[in-house]
């Protein structure tokens, strides 16, 4: 602290100096020129406006900000680490280069496959890598109970435990928002952990009306990120939430939040998230920067949508030292070219330059967790071609199965169909439009595996597997004959997680995920390039869509309408109870 | 919380609804007809503009708000309680009618009284008065090393005692900020304490250069409440600081700090503070909403001025269910007839009508503190007339004293003067201009007595005693005769400290504040009158000024510029060193 009081006084040499940037300020809304010192790795001193500019003579690193605006680091309030398919560091070098030098994340995905190890492992992992990463304890873990396996499920005393990590600021967003509006004791006691700490609570409610939003939030439900419409916004920006205005990569809210902040004068409760970016939307687009630009092209004034991306979070994550270039603050800094595109040139992060013209320019060091080198692929026996198919008897089978509108996830339904039977299975290969989709459980060698017909993936040869699969990612296979979906899963197990596209017998693409079954140990740039090259192969095999990742990981999320197949079978998610496979004949 | 999320869900009937109320919405500065919902004393729900009317079947009590403005109860952020010479219960029963329900309350005056002790008085004394007190531990006790006397000096090792109480929000006002901006071991060690807990740290700051500014701020300093110039503010705002704009009694830059605020787009890092209120300001012109009238007056917004006591407070001070009514806040709230003179018409506290039309509506019990009864005055044997002389010999005798220009208390200087010797003294009272004034330690029995000659007072005839006497609170004596003098502070060891005035041997006038010596046991409308009888007295004896306690109490101040008298004897405050009474002859 001294050297940095020093500094801002004048008694000693600032350690760096920006010179000449266009300063915003987002406290007053205003920009101005103004030169900033920086002194032990923060903020010492701006120059107010009718103030001379420093004095480069007494520190001999100087760094020209002509043209250029200078802004706070950005801050994701709300982010799934692991639906960039990265390990921590490499998630840091993916998003550092875009302006973001702090994010709230919420290791949800992790935590399923890996218990309460998973949050320390992020911990961890999200030492020392530049990028301040704050945790949410996820709240919901798994998504609903008993409808199908995770490695663990958190109760309050787990929750408690977590809450007391020293990186931990928040309760992740509380999804099971019915159980808590209806006042479910498993869920209330686990807010209740929350309200204790006196931690924020972050929420996800969609669909509900104002007294049950009142109920969410006299819970002590603190914010929301799935405002899809301008009433939903505006009724929970009125109510006082803060709204987490999201733009990922499938979820982007953005537009419609913006219009609901200019008519609601820009209410401090706003801030912006990601929620879910995928690495080739990390790589492109980018990241906050990217929710800003949107923010703006959807009206917000410049220097509003800055103060989402700033102070706005500052003042939601109760975190003092960042959102704002105040002396004292962490000198994390990002310039731009301009307040529309948000083109950023250089990050600085704790007054050091880490990012230039979209390239990492500081070393950030991998971790050496032992959680990164650990096979989390942990199957009952050897899987079998016998595994994959339906067993029937008779000449035909009436089965329950899942169907997909247009190839999106987010909505199934149910579709029972008679097929004929073959060998003793279920011949669902005749139907053009129909595949076998197969959930094994992959945590606990439970031996559980459910298997299930599913009408209108596109998919026409082949197999497809995936370990990546909301919210207990257990290991599901879409194929037209068992024999590739064999051999897709096995392709999994050894490779311990990631996605395999299998045709013929030979596998023709894959995405390693070893980490956990849902990271890659590659940077952004190899990463996305095997994505790119896993989506050719699954639309060449007849999946639509552009995303492969959109399209298969949601296929199992029981909280999700309406039907879903996991590890335990059919679930009616509607209803909140298991269909049966087989139907008697009519 | 069960019952308070069934009332917001509509499962079960609320305890109390406001109808019909005008809503001021703090979030979307929005102001809409609304009912709102009360359940265990918090805020269930509060109708959206376009939703149907709250059903009053469901629920027995019901309240009209036909025709008012219903706000958030308002937060006063920086308070010294015993500058209303009350104890905590009188002041919540004088604040609560005036709309104030939270303070954050810095018991600095009663702590150099008491030491920790008071700190601990005014938690235990706050408890249960409606009223929702936060404490700040004092920073500068006593207010310079080595000037002057007090109970006890507060180091690192007591501070980070105090700040570990369950009720202590913050560190108050640093106010020795040049020692903090030229890196004082100590300050900074006092400072670090507050650093490690993460609590608020709120400043006080005056005449410094923005180099100077930031040093302050680096030192993790948060806010100031001294802007008396719009530059200043300015500066302040620019930098990030929040500007806890005062309306005291004597201190009242809100018009100034109006101006800023417009200049500056109406910053979040802005909030409404009293600091120093008297009893007769309290009764007659109000507290917090007093100085929503000024902010109004001198053109903020009204609805940007209602956020300056509510949202903006609550964001200050880290308070999650204050400052708003969202679901699930504290049902604190007030109605006023309109936005521009804020007339208080009903106070409700956790959802209970505690004030109506400027009267106290519900019972808040006494304090059973043992504090309340105990004689602070801890004098070392008994005082005589020799105490208030200065003894010299020869003819004459060349003195240093005190000199006040236009009564004004807050800037005097040094005067050296000749005086003649009579029976072994200096003769002040031969001079016209001149008195005595005395300074009697009374916490320690150190027998500490100072004594200088004081210009410019006014007082023509008796003495004028008091314990009130910033920030020591020693005992101070004015006077034109040392048997008046000495009478005055007899009495005032007596009644356990206050005011006293005497004429002829005879008290003319008095104030009892047995309580440290600072605070009256008489509610305000009682001590406002004893004040005002005082006030009466003492203009009669010659003093000048519309405030006794303005006039006297800040003599002894020894951060005030530029000479003071304390128990130790005279002291140059802007050198920072002892000064001489008696001078050689020219």
């Amino acid at each position: 602290m001294n050297h940095l009081m020093a500094a801002a006084a004048g008694d000693e040499p600032f350690d760096c100096i920006l010179k000449n940037a266009q300063f915003v300020n987002v406290h007053t809304e205003e920009i101005y020129q103004a030169d900033v010192g920086i002194a032990n790795r923060r903020i010492a001193h701006v120059t107010q406006p009718e103030e001379n500019g420093l004095d480069s003579v007494d520190c001999a690193v100087v760094h020209d900000c002509t043209g250029k605006y200078l802004l706070p680091g950005f801050i994701d309030t709300h982010v799934h680490i692991e639906s960039g398919m990265m390990t921590p560091a490499n998630f840091a070098r993916a998003v550092i280069p875009h302006g973001t030098t702090t994010v709230l994340a919420d290791p949800h995905e992790v935590c399923n496959v890996l218990g309460v190890e998973g949050i320390e492992y992020c911990a961890e992992a999200a030492r020392d890598i530049l990028l301040r990463v704050f945790l949410a304890v996820p709240s919901c873990v798994p998504s609903i109970l008993g409808a199908e396996s995770n490695k663990m499920t958190f109760g309050a005393p787990e929750i408690a435990r977590m809450l007391a990590m020293p990186d931990v600021l928040a309760l992740g967003e509380m999804m099971d928002y019915m159980g808590v509006i209806q006042r479910d004791p498993r869920m209330l006691a686990i807010v209740d952990e929350a309200m204790k700490t006196g931690k924020l609570i972050q929420g996800h409610v969609i669909d509900v009306t104002s007294r049950q939003l009142s109920a969410y939030m006299a819970a002590g439900v603190e914010s929301d990120h799935e405002s899809r419409t301008l009433s939903d916004a505006v009724m929970k920006l009125r109510a006082g939430m803060t709204l987490e205005c999201r733009y990922g990569s499938n979820a982007q809210n953005v537009p419609v939040e913006a219009e609901a902040l200019a008519l609601l004068n820009y209410p401090v409760n706003a801030t912006l998230c990601t929620d879910d970016r995928e690495p080739d939307d990390l790589l492109r687009r980018g990241h906050i920067d990217e929710a800003l630009r949107q923010a703006v092209r959807a009206g917000v004034p410049p220097i509003k949508a800055v103060q989402l991306a700033t102070r706005n979070a500052a003042l939601f994550l109760g975190v003092k030292d960042i959102g704002s270039l105040r002396s004292g603050a962490r000198a994390d800094m990002v310039l731009v070219e301009d307040l529309r595109d948000f083109s950023v040139q250089e990050v600085f992060i704790g007054g050091r330059l880490c990012a230039e013209n979209g390239r990492l320019a500081a070393t950030i060091p991998s971790s050496v967790s032992p959680i990164e080198s650990r096979n989390t692929m942990n199957i009952k026996g050897t899987l079998t071609r016998r595994d994959f198919v339906i067993p029937a008897e008779g000449e035909s089978v009436r089965l329950n199965g899942l169907s997909l509108r247009d190839g999106d996830p987010f909505m199934t339904t149910l579709v029972t169909t008679t097929f004929a039977v073959r060998d003793g299975c279920a011949a669902l290969g005749d139907e053009a439009d129909f595949v076998t989709m197969a959930v094994v459980e992959r945590h606990n060698a439970t031996g559980n595996i459910a298997v299930a017909p599913v009408r209108g993936t596109g998919l026409r040869r082949g197999a497809i597997a995936g370990t990546v699969a909301h919210d207990s990612h257990n290991l599901f296979v879409l194929g037209k004959n068992p024999d590739d979906m064999r051999i897709a899963a096995a392709r999994l197990v050894e490779l311990g997680g990631g996605f395999a596209a299998v045709e013929n017998g030979r596998v023709v693409a894959e995405v390693p995920l070893p980490v956990c079954g849902l990271m890659s140990l590659h940077p952004v740039e190899v990463l996305a390039e095997e994505m790119a090259a896993l989506k050719r192969a699954v639309n060449d095999m007849g999946i639509v869509g552009g995303s492969p990742v959109h399209m298969l990981t949601w296929f199992c999320l029981p909280v999700l309408p309406r039907v879903r197949l996991t590890d335990k079978g059919l679930f009616d998610t509607v209803r909140q109870k298991p269909l049966p496979l087989y139907v008697p004949a009519e």
